[in-house]
């Protein structure tokens, strides 16, 4: 599968590739291509180092969409929109796109869900897509310093929702190939709130208890 | 420590008295303190058979607060307004109060978190207490049938939110001498509904994927 990642260069788009470009192409977008081709350079460099073939490579986040058959959005909320503003949304159009977006905001200290009226960022999004993208949330609980280290092994648990089934069992299935991560189907995007408001949860109770890198495990 | 359960003969009132009644007195409340008295021979019966000297007894919901110097609400949140009103203040007045209630409801097959204008239940109870009660989240995200299966060791994630600082030790000491439960502070009162949420994320997972009783952890 070809996968595009708009934010490409960032923790999400970073991991992916050094974890999955050995099964599948990996596409890093960015507002500047340049940095996008130096990340996927560095990367298959790590990996050839290790004996592995890969393939990623960068480009512009619109040429990441435009090549994928599945989207990922790793960006902070409060750039999904006009970044996707930037892009042909023909690039985007029936394609599956993943939301691992988390909206938070910090006040006295702790980290709080931030959601918009939509109820979550992934509604929100939905709504700056073209009618015929297949939007699931996925990827959201996940520290971002462990998606880049390569030898940290991810066992988390995966909460995957949507409203396509077809698309929502492509996502299990990739989360299911990035190390040892545990997809599950936790429902429609109606529910994908709940998913979002974990990570600002998981990061107080690191911070308060002295803790690094927490995950969520559900089982 | 003395500790009444209000609505004791639910399962986290059950669950807690086979479970640390023999290093606590647990005080069993219900509408009915037939059912309570009840509740309370039948866990001293079992424990009893296991060598297990515990001190446990069934009585009103008023009692159990009077009685109690940590009080337990244990309800579905549509009846904790209803209840406290029956019960004079001044027996909930300066006492640790611990909220493990998750405002629900179903729509379509699905479970969604539904938050009263407060944001979360805590912060909808933390309203109908004496402002002298010190309101701790606590016991949220346990399956309920595994609270009252004393062979099953309950090793999850409580996540404990407060404002109170003594209180929140107070709470999370007791988590951590239930079962295996592992208490952590989660943060101030004010981020109760993430916690909540919790609960039906993980009744939708289990429903949609086949599995039984899922607990939380976060780690």
């Amino acid at each position: 599968m070809k996968i595009g990642i708009i934010g490409g260069t960032g923790d999400i788009g970073q991991g992916l590739a050094l974890r999955i470009s050995d099964k599948h192409e990996i596409i890093l977008g960015s507002r500047d291509p340049a940095k996008a081709v130096e990340a996927a350079e560095s990367i298959i460099a790590t990996l050839k180092k290790r004996g592995t073939v890969s393939s990623c490579r960068g480009t512009s986040n619109e040429e990441a969409c435009k090549a994928a058959d599945l989207i990922i959005i790793s960006l902070p909320f409060q750039h999904v929109a006009s970044t996707l503003a930037g892009i042909d949304p023909k690039y985007i159009a029936g394609k599956i796109v993943i939301s691992p977006v988390n909206p938070m905001i910090r006040k006295d200290g702790f980290f709080y869900n931030n959601p918009p009226e939509e109820g979550s960022a992934a509604l929100a999004i939905r709504k700056m897509l073209p009618e015929s993208a297949k939007l699931v949330t996925a990827f959201n609980n996940i520290a971002a310093r462990k998606w880049t280290i390569l030898d940290e092994v991810l066992d988390y648990t995966v909460a995957v929702c949507g409203d396509d089934a077809e698309a929502k069992k492509t996502v299990i299935k990739l989360v299911r190939e990035t190390s040892q991560l545990y997809g599950l189907d936790a429902g429609p995007l109606a529910v994908s709130g709940i998913v979002e408001s974990i990570t600002p949860l998981a990061i107080n109770i690191a911070q308060i208890n002295g803790l690094k890198d927490l995950g969520v495990y559900i089982k």
